[in-house]
This record gives C-alpha cells, structure tokens and sequence, in this order.
C-alpha cells in the first residue's frame, strides 16, 4: 500500500528558507510533528510561503469569528469536498478547540445536517452555498447569514476560509496528500482536551 | 443542542418481544453497550427483526469476502451517503476488524481515492457504482469485478451489502439517528486493536 | 436479446425451504405466476426470508397510510431510480390498489410534477427527498409532511419504505431483474379493475 | 384532480387556418382521436406548423434508420428527461412500430440499462450523450456510433431527433401538458400488433 | 487546428431551394455575412426550413417580450448548456438590441447571478428552470414569473423560446458548430450601436 | 442596475500600505486601470498581499508553461465555475498573451469541447479534473496528462494554478466582483494584438 506523503518530492526542512524552516519549527515545537501539507508544499517554497500568509491572515485572526469556528467552516466544506488531509487534519484542531471530541467527524461525515446552534448552523450553510454551488451564491446567501446576526466582517471571514479551503482540498487531492498519523487520534482523548 | 437517540420513539429494551431482547443482549455482552440502531428501529418490533436477519445473513456470512471486507462496503458507501450513524458505528467496527486505526477515516473521506489494494478497490469501485449510479449499473461493473478476481457469489454480496445499506443509511437519515459516545473512539487505540 | 429472468442463477421454487416455498405459493395463488423477484432472491434464501418479513411488515400493514399509497411510494421512488423491475411490477399492483389504469405511467415518468391531492403529492414529495438528497434530508422535511397531515407513524411508514426499496432497487439493478410479462398489461383493462 | 389538457388555453379545431386543420384531421383518421399536443400547441398556429414541419421531416422520413428506431430515440431521452406527455404517447407508437408490448416500458424507465442490440445500444447511447450531457458531446460519442456500424446520416438524425424532443419535451412541461387516455393501452393487446 | 464550419457537410447557398436561397440572401443583406448556422443546417433543407419558421414565429413576434429579452433568454440557457456557438453569435445580436456592450458576456458566463432589473430577472429565472431541471418545472416556477409581472403569454413566450434553443444548442453540439468571426466583435465598438 | 465593485467595502488606493500600493502603481501602469480584484480584496490588505504573492509565484514563473497557457487554465475553469469577473479579466489577458482574438471566449463558453492541440487539451483536461470533480481526481487524470507530454513540474503547474482560482473564483462570488469595463474589449481589436 502506498505511504508516500505526496505524489510529487517532499522538501527536506533543512533545504527550506531560514525564514520558512522557522515558522514550521515553530509548529512543531507546538504540535510535536511536521503537519504533511508543509512538507509537500515546500516543494515550492514561494507557494508555501503565500500559503502560510493566506492561512495565518485567515485562520489566527482575533476579531469576529472564533477559532473553533473558523475550524468548523474547514471541516464542513472539506468534508463536503472529499479531502482526506483536511478532514482529519482539520478535524483533529477542531477537537481541540471546540473541546469536543464527535464534533468533527459528526459535522465532516454531513455538514448538511449536522445539529449545531443557530450561529454554527448559519455559517456552514454559507460556507457551503460558496464551497459547493458557487455559481448560485448570491445576496440570498448574505441575508440568512445577517439575520443569523453574523456581521458583514464575519460572513467575508466565511466566505474567504471557505475560498482558501477550495484551493487547499485541490492542493491535497493534487498531491495525495497523507495526513500524518498523529491527527487520528488527536484531541479524542480526555487528557488532551 | 439536539442529544436524542432518534426523530422518533425509542423502545426500551424490556418492552421488546423477547427473541429480540435477546439479540440484543447479546450485542451487549459482545461491545459493552446498546448500539442506537436498535433502540431507534425497536420502535417497530418487526422491522427490526427483518433488519436484524437480513443483517446477519449478508454481515455474518463465513463465505467469500473476509469481515472486513464487509465493513468496508460499509463504510465506503455510508460514506459517500453522508451517514453520520453508520459511519461512526460501522468505521468502529472496520477498524476493529481490519486492526487498522487510519482505515476507516480514510474511506469514509473520500471512497473514490483511498489507496486500497486492487482487490478492495475493485470491491469498493463495484459498491460505488450500485450505490450511487444505479441506473447506468451494468454488466461493465460486473466485468470489472470479474477481472480484478471477485467471484459471481462475492459479487452478490458486494451487491447485496451495498443495497442492504442504501436502506440502512435512509433509516439512519429519517430518525436522526445519533451514534454512541462508544463508537468515535473504538479501535483507535493500540490496546483495543 | 437477453431474456433472463436474473444475472444470477434462479432458484427452482421446489429447492426453496417450506416456509418460503409456501409463501411465495400463496403469492401465486393469488396473482397466477411467480414474481421473479422471488425466483432471483431465492438464489439466497435467508436473504429473501428476511426480504420477505420486511416486505410484509411494511407494505401489509394495516395502519396508517393506504394499501395504494404504499405502493404510490413505491413507484415514485423507483421511477426516479429508474428501477425497470418495480416500475413495471409495482406499476402493476398501483394500477389494482389505485383503481387507476393511468396513475402508476404517470408517477413512475416524473414523480416530482405528477398531479397528486395535497397528501398524495406531501407523501411524494417526502419520500423524494430521502431517496434521492438524503445526505440533506432534514426536520424541513417533516415539517412539510405534518403541515399536509401526515402523523408521526405516517411519516415513518413513507421513509421506511422509501428506504426498503432503495434496497430493492439497488437488488433488481444487481440482478438485472427481468419483470414478468404479466406485470406490463395488469390493471390496464376495465375488467381487471 | 388536474384533468386539463394544458395550463394553457387550448384551441378549438375549427379554429385553426386550414391547412393545419387539415393536417390534423389526416391524424385523427389514423389514431382515432387528436392527440392533446396539437391543442396545446394549436393556440399558436404558427409554431403548431413549424414544428410538425419539424416533426415530419425528421420522423417521416425513409431514408435511414428505421421508423421504429426513430421512435426509439423520443422514448429514451423523454424517460431520461422525465416528460410523461412523450413517454405515453410515444411509448404508444414505439409499441406499434416495434410490435413489441414491452419495449416502451423497459427503455423509458431506464434507457441506460435496457438490453438492445449492439445498433440499438449505439442509437441510444448516442442520444443520450446529446440529451444528457450535450456540453461533453463530443468527436468519441461519433466515433462509438460510427464502431457500431452507423453512417453519417444516420447520426445526424439520432442527433435531431433528439434535438428536436429536448425541444418537445420541454414544451410538454411547459403545458404540463396531458396524455390522451386512449394511448395508455395502445399497442398493449394482441389484436393492435 | 480545426476551422471547418461543422462536422458535417455544409452547404453551397447556390444548392439550397430558392425560397430558402432568398430567406439567407436577406439575413446576409442586414449582416453582411452568412450565419454558419444556416450553412450548417442547410445540409437538410426541409429541417432548415422548419427552423427558420419556429426562430422567426419566436424570435420576430412583436408582441409581448421585447427583442431584447427574447435574446435575453437565448444568451442565459446557452450559457448554462455552454453552447458556444449559441452564445457567441445571440451574444452579439443580445449586444445590438439591448444596446450594452457588457450584458451577454455577464449572463452567459454566470445567468443565475448576473445582475438584471425585477423584469430581466424574472424571465431568466423562469428559462433556466425549464431548460436545466424541467421534470422539476411546475407551477411555482409560473407563479414567480406572473408575481414579476410576466402575462401568460409572455411566459409561454419564454418557455417556447427556452424550448426552441434547447434544440439549437443541440443542434450545435451535434455538428461542433463553429461560430463566424465576425459575431465576436460585433455590438462591442460604440459605433456599432 | 447595481454598479458597485464589490458587496463589501472597497480600499482607496491611497490608504493601502505602501508595498501593496507600488505593486498595484506597477499593474496600472501596464494595463492603464485598477483592476477590480485589488480594490476589493484590498479590504484585507495582508489577504490581499498572499493573494498577489501567490499569483505572481505561479502566474509569473518562467519555468514549464508559457503564460497564455497559464492563462487557459484559469479561462477555462473560471468558465467551468461561472464566475464572470475571472472570465473576463483573464479571458482579456488570455486574448492578449495567445494573440487570439477568439480563443477565450470558445474555452470560457465550453471548455470541455473547445478544439485545443494535444498539449492544450491535456492541459485544460487536467484542470477541469481537479477543479469540478476533485474528490475523483487522482493517478489516472496524471496518466493522462504525463501521455500528452507534460512533466511533473508541468502538472503541478496546471494544478496549483487550478486550485489558486478555485479560490479565486469564490472570492468573485463572495464579492459579487464587477469586472472592469476596459476587460470586455481588451484583445479583440487587430491593433491591440
């Protein structure tokens, strides 16, 4: 059975970019392995890099949605996509946020009808109306996302993590990517969370 | 938020004929627990005896396809069908049976790319193809099945399991079903494999 | 042309156990030929014993919906699955149950316009939604069934047996299930009404 | 219940300029009765003319596949595009050009799966390629209807004919227009072959 | 690269019938070219024919629709069917008469969402749901389009011309239609309008 | 008529960080207006600057494809995705770099069936691969391409850039993004080329 990470050659760190080999060590030092995704895009370290910058100015922004929720939205529309690495690497931070251990194959396995509050609720919708029927997306979409009482900030944070994860599932079908063995079983445990 | 078993009734376990209670009696001495399955189809005694015999029939048989094998129909199409229920409680047992704690996640993600060898493809790609495009199922299928070494009798019970669960993913779909705590984490952790 | 009743190999009725061998003998009884659903199931007889029970517990069932909205389901949901075998076979018992040679062509030729009264058209309309977008199949759809009357039992009754012949028509496409000649004409004739 | 011939109004014979008058008169002699499309379309005499010049040129004439053939194609694509108008009435004629009582039945309810010969198969699968999925209509769909022995004649009327039904069968769900009872049984009994 | 006009045979103008001959002649007198539709077509005369009296009793009516929104309606269903022919020769005649140099390529390129008044909107909603999921087409869909304001005969106006196009795209797919040169600039040039 | 660029707020050049204001100061002097994108994404200014980061390291590398055909790429799924902005823009640049005055808009109406040479067609067969059925993606869609001569750098090439518009696409929906008018004209005129 195949196990390679990637169908194209995976970077060694210590060929990368001092300033890109130190933002994922800084990873590492937080989660105790390379995340596969870095290895397989430092293929092409300017790709990775403005990869790193879409994420961080998505993912680790403080205003408006919180990081559960920006995870929630990752989870949703890559298990509506099919993308294995993002699913359970996803689903993994998801659990660790939310503190919840079935969320994240609950909402990957049917974002369509998963139970979530109102709020929850109101952003996967949006985000799936953009992830998977982009042609119909319209100001139909924004007003349920607004009278769910998501601000304009919040419903452009959903809209623009859900743009970024179209092109992140592509990247990791493109690849095959695989996720490290690590993500299964992360924040499933109690002593994690 | 939403924690009931099932949409409907759920029958208590004293309130079912007994050939039925014992059964499930003896699910319960097997995995410590009720699946919900039973406690939600219960409501109607009947129909879950015809679930639970044609269950057994195809799910316990000692010919052809290995258990696991079985289980992966399973959760191949429950995953393409967005079942949350069977694929949280069928990718349990896929692991358990296959001692592979990745396997299940893996094929419930994504059922067209998972990297199987040829014979679990072929398996997997004849139950996708009953599963869900069933009016252009044909002897192309078949023949596909054929060359890849599946016999005329494992072809039926390719067959047959994948429309046993195209009505058990249904099922699942009308009453909400809510799989058990148990289930997100059997067989991820070397001590249970 | 290929005339065969299954893909499969037929069971000859005097190899069937007793009790399926008189089960199917009332059936002939009462309609002058031996469905070949039978023939093709009884390849496996713990598999169309269990076929059988679940059949009956659904389809004979005196509560609740109509003998011909049961089978109005039936050729709804076939016809959208474009099952050749149950839009002929069932076709056939709508046209007796509904006293209505015009009913079942109509349904099973497009179900979702189909001219139906209010309950007709409600029963449909939910039996649609799980057969064919059950990943989305959600508390919207109950709501639009309880608006157009239907009781809670009701509702199970259409999506159990929405599901049990999404498994059957998935074992007729298996099979390449071949509809007796009698089903085509059955019902058609005033006197047959 | 809905038993109007079209949601639009219907014209009176004697309304319609004489020609046309006369041109359905023709077709009540043969039939018996006039078929609703032509008091349907009759409320426009100009696009009623038009389209059985349409009609006519492409379903009359003798070159080239047979008349049944002809017929063939109307019947598969109206099932696949679910237009009951055209399965009914259509079927009607299908069953007397191919003197076969059960022919109709079997390619409307699944045209993808009914057993043909190989230049049946080719006519079909040629037609529902434009029918279906007519933007990936291509030189291959030609070149497999070419392997299967048919000239270039022969495909340019596969070809129109099912251009000219996507066109039909869309007006038929414009009109929700309805089948004359008559052609429900035709072709069905013995004595009409 | 291929240039040619059609896949099949097209014709001379000098071998067409004369009625035919001058009906072109007429058409090239105002374009100041020959439509490759008609070289196309011209390859059967009697269907040429036929299609010229259904485009002219649709798309020259003078009342109801305005010409603009007749071309309205082809531009919006050809995009979606991705007719390139079709949208590129009526997305100059759209640019023409709806004196916009912008408007065909915003709706052929995205119909469901391209910004149109109350009025435009309503006639393309109501095209798009006969022409992409006309088994689902009813009388909600007619509802929407008489709220707007639409008359009957206007929607029977939209629906037959919906109708229409959904064979001329075929027809177009069928012979890999190329369009002439000299539509892709036409109606872009402030002179020109 | 809504004129707006985008449905959110739109950045004044002047309040940009000034890095994101000399790259934007470069592009306008080439192409003599700001393209829309900048000053809708510019809202985000550190989105903004991964998005250009990310643009330039695929649209501008020198390796492997030629510009126009990096410009295919996006014509071709941008027009597979409706999403009209891309369509547009890109399809003026593709006019401009393949000196075609026709070419974007034949693969932007039908990119499936447009006539391309071999390495074209492999190219744009890839991406529509990836981008609208991305969870089948996988070694056979590679086969393909690497039969019609594209290396693997090539392949990642066609990948990445199918994956950055995948995003980029939904940023326009998001958006509502208003293409330029200058876009519409852009490389149709022989003196343009």
């Amino acid at each position: 059975m195949e196990t390679a990470v990637s169908r194209f050659p995976v970077v060694d760190l210590a060929d990368l970019p001092e300033d890109l080999r130190e933002r994922i060590q800084a990873i590492v030092e937080k989660s105790g392995f390379v995340p596969n995704i870095f290895l397989a895009l430092g293929h092409r370290p300017a790709e990775l890099r403005a990869f790193l910058d879409y994420h961080d100015a998505l993912m680790e922004r403080s205003d408006g949605l919180s990081k559960a929720e920006r995870e929630l939205i990752v989870v949703a529309t890559s298990g509506a996509n099919h993308c294995t690495y993002c699913v359970v690497a996803h689903g993994a931070i998801l659990r660790v946020r939310a503190k919840d251990p079935e969320l994240a194959d609950r909402v990957s396995s049917n974002p369509w009808q998963v139970e979530l509050d109102e709020r929850g609720r109101a952003i996967v919708d949006l985000a799936l109306a953009l992830s998977h029927d982009s042609a119909a997306f319209g100001d139909a979409d924004l007003d349920l996302a607004r009278e769910a009482g998501l601000t304009d900030d919040e419903i452009w944070d959903v809209g623009a993590i859900t743009a970024l994860f179209a092109m992140s599932n592509r990247l990791a079908h493109l690849t095959a990517l695989r996720p490290n063995p690590e993500f299964f079983l992360m924040g499933r445990l109690p002593r994690e969370r």
